[in-house]
């Protein structure tokens, strides 16, 4: 039995999800106690959603989810890294392959790559 | 002029710290505005500590700082990734390489690392 630490943010603990062949970083979001035994036993990565609270299969719009190949636990019990492989060819909901898409340059903000899809043809408005 | 949005986690916001090189995920921890400003004019990973309440100079006591080589924000301006060079070879304060030594594997964990440095002889105890 796998024991995490959701004790220090109400219930909650950051996952975050890396590309298993490249290495990079897709996106991190959150898991309650739920979310994480779903993850595990779908093989699809599952998130809390903060704001609708309410478990959240990733890719349950868009079509985007994550396959799991590994997943990690960090020494304190209390961050999870999944490695996954992401369906779709995009993470974020903006269309981009990673969230993380914002550069910081000279004291402020790039862009450092273009959107795969278009949000308004994947998600209904 | 950088905003990050730090309403979501009570003034906080998740860092993950990601080898430069390799893309190995080496910790995640947590940062207000005094440590993403601070790493931003120092260029060294400086979280702040939940359980000390205090600013963390990440490396300040063992040596392993992480230069910060990028820094990248995500879609919604609340998680933040930097691309650290490891000093020390370790990020872990168990000595471990990364704090995600520990591997799901069919419900229970296996260590996947060997540390690389005793904690005894780094940290005072």
């Amino acid at each position: 039995m796998i024991q995490l630490n959701f004790s220090k943010s109400g219930g909650l603990v950051p996952a975050i999800a890396q590309d298993y062949q490249t290495g990079e970083i897709l996106m991190l979001a959150y898991m309650n106690s739920d979310a994480f035994n779903t993850t595990l036993s779908t093989g699809k990565a599952t998130y809390y959603s903060r704001s609708r609270k309410t478990l959240w299969v990733k890719g349950e719009t868009s079509g985007n989810i994550q396959r799991i190949k590994e997943i990690h636990i960090d020494c304190d019990d209390d961050t999870v890294l999944l490695k996954v492989e992401q369906l779709g060819g995009a993470a974020c909901h903006t269309g981009h392959r990673s969230c993380f898409y914002k550069k910081v340059e000279d004291g402020s903000i790039r862009i450092t790559e273009k959107p795969v899809f278009d949000p308004k043809e994947v998600y209904e408005t």
